[in-house]
């Protein structure tokens, strides 16, 4: 599956750049709660710890997935379906190709 | 001031790990509530990454402070009274001698 050689209209490039923003704010809407839930149970100093170790983790996933310079898109769209921050209703500004091969990375 | 070369009774060594013990659950409390408040209060992406910062620095912080292995006890001694998560009375176990010196640190 070539990738890398697909050509994107300008229309394609901004519905992506929507749909990323739309993940982001579904990712980090959902964080925020989670987020809130665990410091209202910290009772002990390794809670907080481990709600650091939990940010660690969830920083260095989201500063990667969602960096605009990020060269592969597709690969970052079915990624993002793969964990249910998008679904394809959401990428209906792409062409059918495009879509096609979203749907068969998310399932890898 | 030669703190290095003074004597440690075994009572003392106990007050000193008390007295560790008692300032740690001060600011482990103190902290408690300043993550719940700061958690309470994030509405986006930036307040989260913002309250991972402030955890790296505590968790640097205090890792270093509360190190049992610490060799300097007069001076963490110190430097925890000088954060207010002890009191002179807290320190009554020790002799006169670490006692004033403890003072002195304090206000260096």
């Amino acid at each position: 599956m070539q990738v890398s050689e697909l050509q994107w209209t300008q229309e394609e490039q901004k519905a992506a750049r929507e749909a990323f923003e739309l993940a982001r704010q579904r990712e980090t809407q959902t964080l925020i709660e989670l987020v809130r839930e665990q410091s209202s149970q910290v009772t002990a100093l390794d809670d907080i710890w481990h709600l650091h170790d939990f940010l660690s983790a969830r920083r260095h996933d989201m500063d990667g997935k969602y960096d605009d310079r990020h060269p592969g898109t597709l690969f970052s769209l079915a990624q993002l379906i793969k964990e249910g921050w998008l679904h394809r209703d959401d990428l209906q500004g792409l062409d059918s190709a495009k879509l096609a091969k979203v749907s068969v990375l998310a399932r890898m």
